[in-house]
């Protein structure tokens, strides 16, 4: 779809030449995300400054009928802001990106969506606080994209993920309209808890502008340690006693042997090679002593599941070593092969074993190449299969070992994606994990807030 | 509006006819809930007993235009239940009480709206796991009315509120059809967040028929206090300094003069009757010494703040004592006059100080009797005010004054309602905490979900 020269001018005047994209060369680098799908070039880029020029931004290409995808840093995993067939504009939001007010006495936060997720935690952390969620691309990523993914991270299973700290929000709707929800207040039951509906919406019901984030006290001591199975059995028995003590780690993450191999050869940071899996477990706490507690108890019921080999961090250096074989886990696979599809299905946490067997079996039946690691807490692994997307009879088996997971997530109560999304890569499973008449509904939802379904057209419900 | 006798018949046979109340001495006791507002008859009350039922009679009655109200136990404090003018059919959830499942590996549980909050919590005990929301009615509420009201309770600072809870849902759309969100993960990104939407939704956009919970591990220590003071300011003072000390008390609970004189007189416990307020403060955690620690740090900073009286409960019997104090509060106030007018308004609690300083004027100028207690942790205090409704000049300087509480809430950066909800009580002043755009999306939300303006007519949005 085309742009009229004279709305391009509209924009232009609304938001000053330079920030609004016309030439071929610049639109290009918009045209994709970190899913492995199509590019489709947008006809129109622009990157607002302000929150007015957002609302009018959303207004004038709402009226003019563009198809209107906003893109925060491009790092989801299910084609969430690849634009709509036939282009319509991307809404940057690169210059909206202040962190507003960061609150000590009322533990929240108030920032413009294309605010990174890492410097929001870090200029939490300068004022003494903690925002927990933690996705893999959070050096990158943006506040508004985890919220319109509802992304997770490492430390959903003690922290939860984006939900859990959104306090407050405002949006445009589609007439550019400026809608508000939620409060600064701990507690809030006025109106419709439409920040509620607005997490996880990808795009499609209106467009961020004001994010506001409950923030908590830090941990004051922590323990991390990394434990080495014989068997995948064993990291997966231990999952489910650590929980059934009661205790909940920060965070603990699974590595199958595919990955710990690759990681190694990637990174020679001396991983055991021969392991069938590896569980990286950390505990944290307000008070060092619980926390040495907590630790003593893991690693005995680490042993007890048959752990011969548990590490654990003396000190600062050896904790991040710990954690680098984790953070390296996805790039280290991704290397290895010129394509690279992370899938997300998740189970309740009992399930693991389950779903390591069977993801095993899938592996084996579609003849790839499959790393799996992931958030073993949160029943949240990481299936990763490598392979080369120009070879269609490889990838056509990919396609199929998919579909399979998908299936075999739902048969164990699980659902299609943990933290990723549905996006463009997984709408059409929508109707698998819920029914007829959830879709039906959504669409209605859909409907009424984007009358002219123009707001991410083609993700999440179709 | 009367139901036709056709109809009535159809109701009876799809439930049976001892579960469709249609003699007026039995519609009479659904008229009304714990709002002090005027009392609406429903046309018939039916009490469907299992989900196929209830996914019928939802059916039924929208189709042949009846307004729906569903009702748990009646007790929120907002007119939420109170039928629609006209009357219209309530539907019962009494019969649907059925805790499903509790899930001890993956720390969830399985319900029915109808269950009762205490009921529930106690069984989850039972499993070794905790429920925290902990709404003042729990003994009696049930878990389908905390959902659509967002329910709050005396642990909301530390452990949040209902809507931290919810997992996934299950509800009847105005068609009758089951719509299934969310999952029994800790993880989601699965759809629209459908619960989102539907916790705080007060019984408008359709009708819960199955909730999955999230449950944590209990606290293995606790230690409770009370600390006297002689000034309000000090005791605002305690609560900010606590939470700048970064401890997070899992009840942090207010009692001005008015209050604990009222309590004192009536349950003769042996309150400080001469205090300008009271704190009743508990800190839990997984371990005693982190948990001693917390309430050394605490005792200090109450004595710093200028308690000169701190009362620590050495054992279960004067924990209950401590806690009796503030479960005697309202029903204390409510026997003082005729008519009880609870008031939920909520900021941020750094601003407590400030808002116990206007409740206070407030009171004065306008000449009434008010207590207020609450939970200072949050910023949701309840201020309270005793009144005979039936003085017209009386109520109508309480009808003033409940005005002004809400200006200067919002004022404050708070809201109208930390966790009683809007009902019919609030829905005209929503527009003044948000704006005109709001409310329209709002409307545009539940018109596409409820077409006929059918579920819970006059409530949340009008």
């Amino acid at each position: 779809m085309a742009v009229s020269a004279g709305l391009i001018a509209e924009f232009k005047k609304l938001l000053g030449d330079q920030f609004v994209l016309t030439e071929e060369t610049d639109r290009l680098s918009y045209a994709y995300d970190a899913a492995v799908l199509a590019q489709v070039v947008p006809a129109l880029v622009v990157m607002p400054g302000t929150e007015e020029e957002l609302g009018k931004t959303v207004g004038l290409a709402y009226e003019n009928d563009l198809p209107i995808t906003v893109r925060g840093a491009g790092t989801n995993l299910s084609g969430a802001v690849i634009p709509e067939k036939g282009g319509g504009i991307v809404i940057l939001t690169v210059r909206l990106n202040r962190i507003l007010e960061i609150n000590r006495e009322d533990l929240y936060a108030v920032v413009e969506p294309g605010a990174l997720t890492a410097d929001f935690a870090g200029a939490a952390a300068a004022e003494g606080l903690f925002y927990p969620p933690d996705p893999g691309s959070q050096a990158v990523s943006t506040l508004g994209g985890n919220v319109a993914l509802n992304a997770g991270g490492l430390r959903g299973l003690k922290y939860g993920v984006t939900k859990d700290y959104l306090m407050g929000l405002e949006f445009f709707d589609h007439r550019g309209e400026l809608v508000k929800t939620g409060s600064r207040t701990v507690k809030c039951a006025t109106g419709y808890n439409l920040g509620g509906m607005m997490i996880s919406s990808e795009g499609t019901l209106g467009v961020f502008s004001k994010l506001v984030f409950k923030l908590v006290p830090p941990p004051k001591a922590s323990q991390a340690m990394m434990a080495v199975y014989d068997t995948v059995e064993g990291a997966s028995e231990t999952v489910a006693a650590v929980i059934a003590a009661h205790i909940l780690p920060c965070t603990l993450e699974f590595l199958d042997q595919k990955c710990v191999r690759v990681v190694e050869a990637d990174a020679k940071i001396g991983l055991p090679v021969d392991a069938a899996a590896i569980l990286l477990i950390e505990v944290d706490g307000s008070h060092q002593g619980g926390v040495d507690e907590d630790a003593r108890k893991v690693r005995e019921i680490c042993g007890k599941c048959g752990s011969e080999d548990i590490r654990v961090a003396r000190n600062a250096e050896e904790k991040l070593k710990i954690w680098a074989a984790r953070r390296n886990a996805l790039p280290a696979l991704a290397r290895a092969r010129p394509t690279t599809v992370l899938e997300d299905a998740t189970v309740p946490r009992s399930k693991i074993p389950a779903m390591v067997r069977e993801l095993n079996r899938i592996a084996l039946k579609y003849k790839l190449q499959m790393g799996t690691f992931g958030h073993a807490g949160d029943g949240n692994l990481h299936p990763t299969i490598l392979c080369d997307k120009r070879d269609a009879e490889e990838f056509g088996r990919v396609e199929e070992a998919v579909d399979e997971i998908f299936d075999v997530a739902l048969k164990l109560q699980g659902t299609l994606s943990g933290e990723h999304g549905i996006g463009m890569a997984k709408a059409k499973w929508m109707e698998k994990e819920t029914n007829r008449a959830t879709v039906e509904f959504s669409k209605s939802l859909r409907r009424a807030l984007d009358p002219k379904y123009l707001f991410n057209a083609g993700k999440k419900i179709i």
